[in-house]
This record gives C-alpha cells, structure tokens and sequence, in this order.
C-alpha cells in the first residue's frame, strides 16, 4: 500500500470530479469520459435488492463512453422512481457528451431509499464537463467524489493500470458499499480473455470482509480503452497487484479496526469449502472480539470451525495463532507470553488446517472494536 | 418472566449444588438424583468439536438415575483424555450413588481446552452427595453451580416442570455456552412420544441468539421420574412454557444487552427458509448497532434479507419496525418521531415479509452494544 505514490495515468480517458450540493461539503459527483469508447468489465453485488445503478450498468455492459458515479444516495430501494432516475442519468450524461444513453456506467453510494435530487446530479455533471476543458485528467477528484467516511483517499497503479475505491464506511450511517473503479489503457488478445482475467483479479474482494455484509449497490468496474497491446502475463499481474492493494487498503480503513487479521484455511476438500469456512470465521463477533483484545482464544477458533458444516478430520484439525501451533486434535504446549506479544501488533494471523484435502484459502479480515459499534450505532439524521 | 415466583420441584428428586474450589468462589458443582430412575431426552450442539460431556451423555440417554454439572471447565477440545475424564465423573458418580455408570450424565462448561481438575470434581461430587441426607432438595443451589457470568439465576415452573438453565454469559471469556435443565415426575402415553413433545418444545432454543456463536457443550436436558401420568396437551402446555421462559431469559440476560429485538419472517416460501432468513437477520452487525442506536434503518433489514438467498417476492417484499410499516416494495412514508419513540423502548421488534409463501418465523435475539465488545474482549487470565 502506497499511498503517495507516483501514479500512472492510463491513456485516452478524461477523469474528473466536482461539488454538486448533495454532500454538506466536498466532491460527491465524479464522471469518467472516454472519447474513443470503453471495453468494460464489472462484478455486481449478488443482493437480491440491488440498487438501481447496478441493474442499468449490468444492462448497458460491455460497451459505452462514460461513467458517472456519486456518493450521498445510494438510488438503492427507491423502487421504479430510482431506476427512471438511473436512466436519466444516463440520457442526461449522453446528450452532454455527445454518446448514446446505453454506453453510460451509473455507480451509487449513500443513504438507501432515498431518490437522487436530479437537478443536482445533473449540475454535477455539467460541473465536471466543464473541467475536462482545462484539467481533463484529474484523477484524484474522481476518487473524492467517491469517497464517504473513508478516512483515506484508495488509489493504487501497476503497470497500465490505475484503480480508486471508496470502503467500507457507514455513510449518515446506511450501509458498507464497496466500489472500484480500475482503468487501464491495455488490451489482449480478446475481451473474453480480459474478461477472464479480471474475474479471477476480482476475486480478492471476495476474500475480505469487514463485517460480513454484503451491500446493494457493491461494484468493481475495469474499463479498457484498449489503446495498447501488452501481454497476458502483464496484464494479469499488473491488474492482480491493483486489486490486492484496494484490497488491502479497504481493510486497512476498515470501520473501527483496530487489527488486520489473516485468516488461512488449509487442507480443505474443497475451493469452496475452503471459502466458506473462512468467511464463516471473518463473520464470528467472538473471534473478531478476541483479536480486539489481543488474546490466544484458539477456543472460539476451533468452535467456530466445529459450527461451520465443513468436512474435516477432527482429530487431527490444527490451529495456528500468529504462526504458533495452539491446537493439533488436542491443545498444544506454547508460549503465551511470546504469542500475546505477537498478538499486539496490527497485522495478525490464524490458521485453521482441516486435514482432509488439498483446497486452501486466504482471506482478510478485521476485528470489532467498541468503534465499530460507536460507528454503526450513530443516528440516520 | 417472574424470576422471584414460587416454583414448584417435582417428585423423585433429590437435587443440589456445592462448591469444589474450581470457581474462586461460590458453587460449581451440581448433582441430581434420581433414586428409582429417570427417563431422559436432551438436544445437544451439532458442533464438530462437541464436548466430551456431550459424547458421554449422548451415549448414556435415555435411562438414568444421576446428573453432574460442573461450570469452570468446559471438558472441551481436551481429546482422549477429557473422555477419560468424563468417563471416570460417572463412574465415580456411580459408586457414590449405587448406580450404574451408565446412568449417569454429566454436563460441563467454561474454559475450553483444560482438562478436569479430577480431584475436586470428586470432592465437589461428595459434598452433595452429603448435602442430600440433610436437606435433599436445594434446586437453587444447583441453578447456582452451573453459573458463569449470568447476572441472575434462570428458574421457571410450570405444572410438573421445573427448569434451569445457565446463559451466553462468557466464562473467563471462553465462549457462550447454553445449558438446560428441565426437570418433570410427569409421564405421557409413551418415551416415544414425550421425545417428540420435549423436541417441538425446545425448538424454541433454535429460534434465538445473542452472537449467532454455536458452542461446544450446548446442551438441554430433560428429565422424568415419570411418576405422574398427565395428559399429552397438560404436559406439552407445560413443558412449552418453561423452555419459552427459560429462552426469554437467556435472551434478557444477553451479554451487553440493551434490547430485546423479536423478528418475524413471514410468507417464506417454507419453514426452513423462514428459519434460515431469521436466524441470518438476527446475526447481522448493522442490523444489531441500528437497533443499539435505536434507530429506524429498514435499510439495513433489506439489504440483509436481499443478501439472505431466500425465496421472495422483491417487488412486494415489507418491512415492519415495531408495527409500523416502513417497506413495501418502495419505501412507505411513516411518522419518524413516532417510531424512534417506539424504538427508546426495550423490547423492540422488526418483521420481513416476503410475500412468496405461508411460512412464517419467530425469533429472539439482542443488540449488540459497546458492553458486548468490552466482556468480550477480555483477556484469558
């Protein structure tokens, strides 16, 4: 995670953001504009409740020119209303570029069930329009408008790639939404192939979580302007080390944490398996709560383990704090001074090996602090 | 919950508690005896880790005649050598009592992962032994002994019943461990058919949480000393009103509890589904810090039920929030000021209907409140 430094811009994108009103202060509007035209790839949130932002973009993929996004509302829950202004949005931002309504991107974070206050989405955008004249690349104005209660700016560039999100911070305190947006002037041999590579990339954000919520409106975008040929191996590298650096930093800013934790899961029977047990463990108040207090608890480890369904050989089930072997089928002797020392830094660890297969899985977490309910107790108002 | 009310103790029992120096102080050893034998049923954790306590009982159902509880030591994740010790409580249970080993169950909880100290659970199983002659039936003391950090003893009755149970209070903070006590002389047609009772009545465990943790040694016993026959409708009204006491209660004295949340799903498409979207609405965070902040975020309800995988009907999906409608399909105007009155109230309650089904939910679970970080995030010593 470097946070200031030199960044690549990719080439043939404008990028900008502007104040619209919508937020009390600050940038809250920011538009993506790609003269030449876009390839774009995208993951969705799977909730069932998706915003309305999410069903237009997932529409108008895989082509288009531009993309607008905003924080303050979400447009989630706000029923056919919200999808009208979703589309207008996009007929708006169209007319003003010169482009067709379907190769628009919306993204949207903020309170939820609340409509967007059109005239101010479209000032806005005029706002932004107006500044591609003079300073047409102002990335870092982009990744403002999105921003909430992040306490820092996320961007992050390898190669010819250059990525911003927003976090996982209660916003006037809705809910956690997770947004990305990577560009990159690189192209291979085939969208498919781009396609491909994105998603496994991608899949480090489904390898964190914060408080295991999963929002309406969670979005990863890759845009393409397609302007240079690299390889596949570069391509895959330099795309996976932005997705692990957002990653990491959304973590890191994760509400009220005060420890990053690594969970490993081992010889599992299966990917998935493996998966979902680390999830299940990122999800437990308990362990999270422990590692709050700096304490060895490998109990609510191997009893959260015990709860999760998955196929294991309990007698041989080990479990490592920190890199320390705790339990193998029985508790093991070790260290606890030495343990509860390694305990006290941020970036902590546990394992769980399974001993029944091959799968592995790592994943990122953080622990619950009494911040973190400060946070996510505060009013609406 | 009238924690004061004079309770009625059933025939065929002698009970009581005694402290064995496993706690610094205060009772931690419980027995029951039942001299001319009882016919017991029990439900117990489904965790892979179940405790040696558990494996034993399991084995030794349905006849019995003595019941050892302990509290301080869980008898958890302590391989062969917890069901040496498990093994050994009964037999020497057995030869204090004149009964076979396998009439003895026995029930633990607390620290996970240490082993018995054997000594005082012997000495602590003699010192009841010898309270019996004097004053035989103490089922306070027993209720006592199997205390953590409950902040008041768990005691219903109802008809032939007398329950008692200890609570998700963390024990030197191991983990929530829940036990049960259900004691009867009441006797229906068939083992058989009080199997069944005893299950559907004690379904109500399943339908409340305070962390969404699953432990080691959660168990529910119920045991008869068959002496009265009653009819199956007097002995399920009974029994069904002790185990929903009883479930109030641990729910009441959940940890860092400032409300009681009751949540309905209703119209799912089947009673697992219902069961499932419940149980997953009452674990989640943000669903947990709104009503701590007492605040109206039915945002938060749909993103949840939207991210649950249940069967519904988006467009007709409601949401209620102590009565009052706030969701259904789009957000529905409400009286804010009203409501967050309604909300300063202790019992709270939320309801989701999906509009697919006829299945319908009822569950019980609480806040969770900075307290629950701090006794959480104690250290082990």
């Amino acid at each position: 995670m470097k946070k200031n430094k030199k960044t690549y811009f990719p080439e043939g994108f404008l990028i900008g953001g502007a104040a619209s009103g919508m937020k009390k202060s600050g940038k809250d509007i920011g538009v993506i504009f790609c003269p030449g035209g876009f390839k774009a790839a995208a993951v969705f949130t799977k909730n069932r409740f998706a915003a309305a932002p999410v069903l237009i973009s997932r529409k108008h993929l895989p082509d288009g020119r531009v993309l607008v996004a905003n924080s303050k509302f979400a447009n989630a829950a706000t029923g056919a209303r919200g999808f009208r202004d979703a589309t207008e949005t996009c007929a708006f931002a169209a007319g003003r570029f010169g482009v067709k309504a379907d190769e628009v991107l919306v993204a949207s974070t903020g309170v939820i069930g609340a409509f967007l206050p059109m005239a101010k989405i479209k000032k806005g955008i005029v706002s932004v329009e107006k500044t591609f004249a003079e300073k047409p690349v102002e990335p870092e104005d982009f990744a403002d408008s999105v921003m909430t209660t992040d306490t820092y700016r996320k961007i992050s560039s390898h190669g010819n790639f250059w990525a911003c999100a927003k976090g996982s911070g209660m916003i006037n305190p809705d809910m956690a939404t997770f947004l990305c947006f990577i560009l990159t002037d690189a192209r291979v041999s085939s969208y498919p192939r781009m396609k491909k590579i994105f998603r496994e990339a991608a899949g480090v954000f489904n390898r964190m979580s914060v408080d295991g919520e999963m929002s309406t409106n969670d979005s990863v975008f890759l845009l393409s302007s397609m302007k240079k040929t690299v390889s596949e191996t570069k391509f895959k590298k330099d795309l996976t080390n932005v997705c692990n650096d957002i990653a990491a930093m959304i973590i890191d800013d994760g509400e009220g944490r005060t420890k990053v934790i690594e969970i490993t899961v081992a010889s599992a029977n299966s990917a998935s398996e493996a998966h979902h047990l680390a999830d299940f463990l990122a999800a437990s108040p308990l362990i999270k709560t422990a590692f709050n207090g700096e304490s060895p608890n490998w109990g609510r480890i191997l009893s959260r383990t015990g709860a999760s369904g998955v196929s294991m050989n309990q007698k041989k089930v080990s479990v490592y704090i920190c890199g320390v072997l705790v339990y193998r089928g029985a508790p093991v002797r070790f260290d606890e001074k030495a343990l509860r020392e390694l305990l006290r830094k941020k970036e902590v660890s546990f394992k769980v090996d399974l001993s029944v297969g091959r799968s592995e899985c790592v994943f990122s977490t953080t622990d619950f602090s009494e911040d973190y309910i400060r946070i996510n107790a505060g009013y609406l108002s």
